[in-house]
C-alpha cells in the first residue's frame, strides 16, 4: 500500500494537508468561541475546580503496582526457565521478594509508597478472584476417567503418598504445637500441618513433565494421575480442616460435612448434566458469562457452607463439560488472562503476607529445616515405597517420589487458607513457604540426578508400570 | 469408550470397588489416628478458633454481587437484541436498574445488603481496570489509515458533526450554568456539556452496522470512519476539559497540554516502533503480559499528566501492532474477558452513580427533555448537512445523521469522567444519562424509518458516496 500511495504522493500530500487543516481548524474555532463565551460569561472561570476526584490516588498507585508485579513475576518466570525450573517457581519467588521479606527491608519508603492500604486491598480482591478462576482451571484439567483407568496402582501410590506425610506431619505438629499453636485447637493445627505436608501440585507437576517431554511416558502418566488424586484428596482434607477450625462444636462440623456432601452430589448429578445441556444451546458469547457466573456461585456456595470458596470453583471445573470445544475456548481465554494478570497478583499477595524476618531466632530456622526435611522425606518415602510395592521399578519409583514432592502453587493456596483462618501464625506460614519453595525447586534437579542411575533394562520396568490399558 | 468398558463390566466393577475402598480407607484411617491423637493431646481442641478470617464478608458479598450484575447485564443484552437494539443498550439499562434508580427504591434493604461499601469499592476498581482495557480495544479497532483514505468527506462530516453540537451545547450550558454549575468554572462546565453533546460511540455504532449487515456498504464505511474521527476528537476535547478543570491557572493548563503533546509524539514515534519490534520477538505467552503492562503504564502516564487515564489506554491501543496475529489473539482474549466480566461492572458502577430521583421536580425533567432534543437535533443536523454538502445523497445523509447520534458507551465514559472530576453534579449526570439512552435507542428505529423513504435510484447515490478509492 505504501508504494501505491507514493505514486500519487503530490495529490495525497495535498489531501492530507486539507484533512489535517479540517481536523484542526473546526475544533479550534469552536474552542475559541467557547473560550470567548466562557470568559465573557464567567470571569472567575476555573477557580475552585481544583478539588477534583474522589480518591483517585489508590487507582493511580494501582496502575504502578500492577505493572511492577506483572513485570517482576514474568521476568522471574523467564529466569527460572533458563535455570531449568518451572516458570511458576520464579513467579512465586518474585512475589515473595516484592513483599516485606526483601523489598520492604531494602527500601521501606518505596515499599510503603507502592503498597498502601488501598492497593493491598485491591490486590487482595483481584487475587482472590484470580484464585477461584485458577481453581476452576485446575479442576477442568483433572481427568477422573484416567484415574479410573489407571486404577489400583495410581490410587494406592497417591493414598500412601498422602498418608505417610500426614502421619509424619501429625508427629511434627505434636512438637510444634506448644511453641506455635497459639489459641488454635490441636485438632485444627495438627490436621493443617498434616495436610500441608501431603500436598502435591498437580498443575506445576504437569508443567514440569511437559517441559521435560515425559508427560506421555508411563512414568509421566502415572505421576500425573497420582498428582490428580493427591490434589482432589488435598482439597477434601483441607475442607475438613476448614470445617474443624470454623465450626466449634462437633455438631457444627457434622453439619458442614453433611452440607458439603449434599453440595457435591447436587453438583455431579444435577448441575453437571444441566450445565452441559445449557452450554451446548446458548450462543458462544454467553458461554464465558455462564462459566464465570458458575465459578463464582459455586465458590460462594462452598464459602457459605463453611469450607473455602476455592473448593466450589474447583468442583465446578471438574463438572464443566471440558470436551465441548466452545467451552474449552472460553476457558482458554479466561485461563490466559488469569495466568497472565491475576495469578501474579496472587503471588504478590502471598509475598505481602510472607515475612521471613519473623524467623529471626535460630531455633525457628532449625524448625524450618526440620519441617522441610520431614516433608521431603515423608512424601518421597511414601510415594517410592508404595510404587515399589505395587511393582514399579526402582528408578521409576524414586523418580515418582521426586515428582510428588513438587508442592508449588497448590501448597501456597493451602497455606494462604490456613493463614486466613488463623490456624497458623505468620511465622509458621513463612516456614511452610520456605518448605514449599525448597521441595518444589528440588524436583527438577532430583529428577535429573535419578535419571543418571541406569541399573536395569528399561523394557521390564516399562511393562510393569504400564500394565493397565 | 463406554461400550468397551461394558464388555468387561465385571472386572471393572471389582476394580472400581477396590479403588473406591483405597480412596476412602487410607485417609479415613489417618483422620482417625489424628482425631485420636488430637483428643488425647489437647482435650480443649478447637475452641477459640471461631474468630476466623480478616473480613471475608466483602469477598462473599462480591461473589453474590458479581454474578447478579453479570446475569442481569447479559439477560438484558439478549432482550435488547430481541427488540432490535444493540446488546449494549440492554446492558446499560440493566446497570442503571440495579442502581439506586430502581433496585434501591423498590427494595432498599436488599440493595444495601448487595452493595455495601466494600463491594462498591471493589466494583469501582474492577470497572476502572475494565474501562482502560476497553479503551485499549477501542483504540486498537480504530483504523486511521481508513480515515486517511476516505479523506475530505469523512473528516468534514465528522468535524461539522462535532462542531454544531458543541456550539449548541455551549448555548445550552449558558442556560444551565446558573442552576447546575455549582462552584465549577463556566469554562469547564460549558466545555463539558459541549463535548457530551458531540460524542458518537464508535464501538456501539460498529456493532449496529454489523448487526444490520451494512458495515461494508459505502454508508456503513463512511459512518464508521466519521465515528472513528469523532471518537478521537471526543477524547482530545475531553482531555482539554479535564486539563481545564484540573489545572487551575492558565500556565498549568498550558503545561498539561504541552506534556500531552510530548506524550503523544513519544508514543507514536518512539513507543510504536519499539513495541512492534519487541512484540514480534518475545514468545506468545509474554505478549499479553506486555500489552497489559503497556495499557496500565500508558493510562498511568496520562493520569499523571492531568488528563484522564483512559486516554493513555486508548492511545496505546491506537499504536499497538494490531495486524500482528499473535497480538490480535492476545487482544481477543483480553477482549472477551473485558466485555464479559469487566464491562458489565462498569455499567453497574455507572448505574450505582445514577439517581433519577434527583430529577424529582418537573423543571429538571423539562431540562432533560430540552438537553435530549438539542443533542439529537444538533448531531443530526450537523452530520446530515455536512454529508449533503459534500455530495452524499439525501437518504444516506439522513441515515448518517441517525447513526452519528448513537452515543452509547462512549458517552457514559465521558459522563463518568465529568462526575469523577465534579464538573457536573449527580443531577446533571442523571439527565445526560437519559439523553444518552434516548439518543442511542433511537438510532436503530430511525434507521429503519429512513430506509422506508425510497425516493431516488440507488446507483447515483452510491457513486457519490464511494468516490474515494
Amino acid at each position: 500500500m505504501e508504494s501505491a500511495v507514493q505514486e500519487r504522493s503530490g495529490r495525497t500530500a495535498l489531501r492530507r494537508m486539507l484533512v489535517g487543516a479540517a481536523l484542526v481548524a473546526i475544533p479550534a474555532a469552536v474552542v475559541v468561541v467557547v473560550l470567548g463565551l466562557g470568559s465573557a460569561y464567567a470571569p472567575v472561570a476555573s477557580t475552585g475546580a481544583k478539588a477534583a476526584g474522589g480518591g483517585p490516588d489508590t487507582y493511580a498507585r494501582l496502575l504502578v503496582a500492577l505493572p511492577v508485579i506483572l513485570g517482576a513475576c514474568h521476568l522471574a518466570g523467564v529466569l527460572a526457565r533458563r535455570l531449568g525450573q518451572p516458570a511458576v517457581i520464579g513467579e512465586i519467588v518474585a512475589g515473595i521478594l516484592l513483599g516485606p521479606s526483601l523489598f520492604g527491608i531494602v527500601w521501606p519508603a518505596a515499599f510503603g509508597w507502592l503498597f498502601p492500604g488501598g492497593v493491598v486491598s485491591a490486590i487482595n480482591i483481584l487475587s482472590q478472584l484470580g484464585l477461584i478462576f485458577f481453581m476452576y482451571l485446575v479442576g477442568a484439567e483433572i481427568d477422573l476417567d484416567a484415574v479410573r483407568r489407571r486404577g489400583f496402582t495410581a490410587v494406592t501410590v497417591s493414598q500412601v503418598s498422602i498418608a505417610l506425610p500426614m502421619v509424619c506431619g501429625i508427629v511434627l505438629a505434636l512438637g510444634m504445637y506448644p511453641a506455635f499453636g497459639g489459641d488454635v485447637g490441636f485438632l485444627a493445627f495438627g490436621l493443617f500441618i498434616a495436610v500441608s505436608m501431603s500436598v502435591t501440585a498437580f498443575p506445576v507437576l504437569a508443567r514440569i513433565l511437559t517441559d521435560r517431554g515425559i508427560a506421555k511416558t508411563p512414568l509421566g502418566a502415572l505421576a500425573l494421575t497420582c498428582a490428580a488424586v493427591d490434589d482432589v484428596a488435598a482439597w477434601c482434607l483441607l475442607a475438613v480442616v476448614v470445617a474443624v477450625s470454623q465450626g466449634g462444636t462437633p455438631s457444627e462440623v457434622f453439619l458442614t460435612v453433611g452440607l458439603t456432601l449434599v453440595f457435591v452430589v447436587a453438583m455431579i448429578y444435577v448441575v453437571k448434566p444441566l450445565l452441559a445441556k445449557v452450554l451446548a444451546r446458548v450462543p458462544e458469547s454467553a458461554v464465558l458469562a455462564i462459566l464465570l457466573g458458575g465459578i463464582m456461585l459455586s465458590a460462594l456456595a462452598t464459602n457459605e457452607i463453611g469450607i473455602h470458596a476455592i473448593f466450589g470453583a474447583f468442583l465446578f471445573g471438574v463438572i464443566a463439560p471440558r470436551k465441548d470445544p466452545v467451552v474449552a475456548r472460553a476457558a482458554g481465554k479466561l485461563g490466559s488472562v488469569t495466568l497472565t494478570l491475576l495469578l501474579p497478583l496472587f503471588f504478590a499477595y502471598t509475598g505481602l503476607h510472607t515475612e521471613f524476618s519473623l524467623l529471626g531466632s535460630g531455633s525457628l530456622w532449625l524448625w524450618t529445616v526440620l519441617i522441610t526435611a520431614v516433608a521431603v522425606f515423608a512424601k518421597w518415602a511414601g510415594s517410592t515405597t508404595a510404587a515399589r510395592l505395587t511393582g514399579v521399578g526402582w528408578r521409576e519409583s524414586l523418580s515418582l517420589g521426586a515428582l510428588m514432592n513438587c508442592r508449588g502453587l497448590t501448597e501456597l493456596v493451602v497455606l494462604n487458607v490456613g493463614l486466613q483462618l488463623k490456624v497458623i501464625s505468620p511465622a509458621v506460614f513463612a516456614m511452610l513457604v520456605i518448605m514449599t519453595l525448597v521441595s518444589t525447586i528440588a524436583t527438577a534437579p532430583a529428577l535429573t540426578l535419578i535419571s543418571r542411575f541406569k541399573t536395569r533394562p528399561p523394557v521390564q520396568r516399562r511393562r510393569k508400570v504400564d500394565r493397565t490399558p
